[in-house]
């Protein structure tokens, strides 16, 4: 069935895809919600479809890259969700020009100084999100901090509400936790919002998103989009969150058995870091996954295999915790199949998405990368 | 200088490149040694050439992408240096029939049987070494393993040699315990193939490789090549292991500062794990430097920052450990550079390098991907 596929290979099983995405989708919208799904983790027009329903619509971006290949490709409505910098506004507005509608985010005044004057320089107006600092987590103004509203003048017209991004969700240990930071994420941005139109700054975006929260957020009262990404594939990370099942996740690497080492009880395989990415994102969790949870070539878990070590294109694949192997059922060239810890990085490392209907590989998917 | 490049990009200093190159040439021929660079870590056509000092030469790859690609360049002497499988040898074959002279490496019985049925199979000989297990790293057969000489009669005239690789190296903690790796690894495929040809096997190749081992070794007797890769770039593991300085990197990673957290002491950056990777090689080491040490425009080291959390597609720099910043000196839209923990994986995040001659940059390389 995949014997045909050169390993490693990244796969990709279709109906798993378009589960996830539909669940999603309609969670959102049953919400009266929009929804801009994050295209970093896939970089595939097809997966950014699927998550839409439909040719094109709302996107978020990390990289100025993802916004022009995914214009180029009919989406129109982008929001570059990393902090603005003068020098990226001629490529923004060389998009805006073509007919794009590029939303920008900033954190502070002198950002937002830098994004206005290059961008009338420039010649263009630039919708743009201030974001707020929901958690702690990474970037963005406290939501009662002053330099909201200097940033709001510096914006004047070119203010269009604000966003956040409660990344702290991927180190929550139960859903109660992830509920709570899902409402101090909607409550972040609400507060913020209801402070700049409450003097005069119209402000019609308020933005939110992580997969674990848009996922057991009992409440978007105030919020008008989403974002999410990860959501599409799932991996181990989520899984461990008790965001999706192991079954639910829809991207693994193909790989072969190419050695064993009998005295030491490991399968090696060729995939390592380069197919499988050096993400640990499990390492904290209550079950660590190793570099991966290792599947036979239908997919399924086989028993506590995981991949213990990775080197650049070896796996070492073990029992957790040690334990015979049993090694007549992973003969040397037999194939398996590693799931992600984390799917964005996982799907990095790969140029296309071999795709699986009802388990048999169908097309591929181009995966683009780079800035 | 650096400005017209849009970050995050991946920097060469084709100076410290040269040296490092030269210095290892120079160490292993004044041997009287074949030296077969590793080409997984640059994958780029120049960079091989500045490591053989010629515009081709004999190397080792890590795929048979890699294979392909560098004998599309002229390079035709390629040692596929990853467990053999029946499923590749149709690629390998295909070079072979178009003449290159392309090695593959076993170490188990079945693996041979199966290598051997199916390059009889697609008409070709394919020159085999034995992976011999050197220092329970990986893969390989232990040298006085019995099994070595069942390997061997399977080959038959297929045996071109043994070869080993002296991973642990790389968890040395002083120069004294990599020579002892090193002395480990020599003698590990020496004992072997002394073996071998004791009982008939011609065996002309002895193959041995590491940075670290290539660059402390105390004797070279009784070996005809080394293999070795991350020396023409370094990285901070390898300036940690004492095999190289700081001032050797002579790879990096151009960012522009994107924000501030004056609260936290943190500069949020545009290089997060997609352009530095995931790789934490420094962290079990004296000194961790996080996802990379942080250095000024021209490469210098600012004290001590260093990028202390990645997401994607942002980097969080702070002082080791905590303490003032000094964030005037860090404007937003300023640049700087991060060295990397492992110049192998930080260079695969990227498709090409900018190449900087004394400073400046100049052209760019080629860096290709995928298996």
């Amino acid at each position: 069935m995949l014997e045909g596929i050169d390993t490693p290979a990244l796969l990709l099983d279709v109906e798993k895809l378009g589960r996830n995405c539909e669940r999603m989708r309609s969670r959102v919208h049953a919400e009266g919600v929009v929804l801009r799904p994050h295209v970093k983790t896939a970089k595939s027009v097809e997966v950014a479809q699927c998550a839409l329903g439909s040719p094109a619509g709302p996107i978020t971006v990390s990289t100025l890259r993802e916004a022009e290949y995914f214009f180029d490709h009919g989406f129109r409505d982008i929001l570059y969700a990393v902090g603005m910098v003068p020098a990226k506004v001629g490529r923004l507005a060389a998009l805006t020009k073509r007919g794009a509608r590029v939303s920008a985010i900033v954190d502070s005044t002198e950002a937002a100084q830098g994004l206005v004057g290059a961008s009338n320089k420039e010649g263009v107006r630039v919708p743009t999100l201030v974001e707020i600092d929901s958690d702690g987590h990474r970037g963005g103004i406290a939501p009662t901090d002053g330099e909201l509203f200097e940033v709001a003048k510096i914006l004047g017209d070119s203010l269009a509400g604000v966003m956040t991004h409660a990344g702290d969700s991927y180190n929550c240990t139960s859903v109660e936790a992830i509920r709570a930071v899902a409402e101090r994420e909607r409550k972040a941005v609400v507060t913020s919002v209801m402070a700049l139109r409450s003097r005069g700054h119209p402000s019609p975006v308020v933005s939110v998103g992580s997969t674990p929260t848009a996922t057991f957020a009992e409440s978007f009262a105030g919020v008008t989009e989403v974002r999410t990404g990860v959501y599409m594939f799932h991996d181990l990370v989520m899984a461990g969150l008790g965001v999706c099942a192991i079954d639910d996740i829809a991207i693994s690497v193909l790989a072969s058995v190419i050695g064993h080492q009998h005295d030491k009880g490991w399968i090696i395989t060729d995939a390592g870091w380069m197919a499988l990415s050096r993400d640990r994102g499990t390492q904290k969790q209550a079950v660590d996954q190793g570099y991966g949870l290792v599947c036979d070539v239908a997919g399924r878990p086989i028993g506590d295999f995981i991949v213990v070590e990775a080197n650049q294109e070896h796996g070492i694949v073990a029992r957790r915790g040690g334990g015979p192997v049993g090694f007549d059922r992973f003969p040397i060239g037999s194939l398996l199949r590693i799931l992600p810890n984390h799917a964005c990085a996982m799907a990095a490392q790969h140029a296309e998405y071999h795709v699986l209907r009802q388990g048999r590989a169908a097309e591929t998917w181009e995966r683009f990368g780079g800035w």
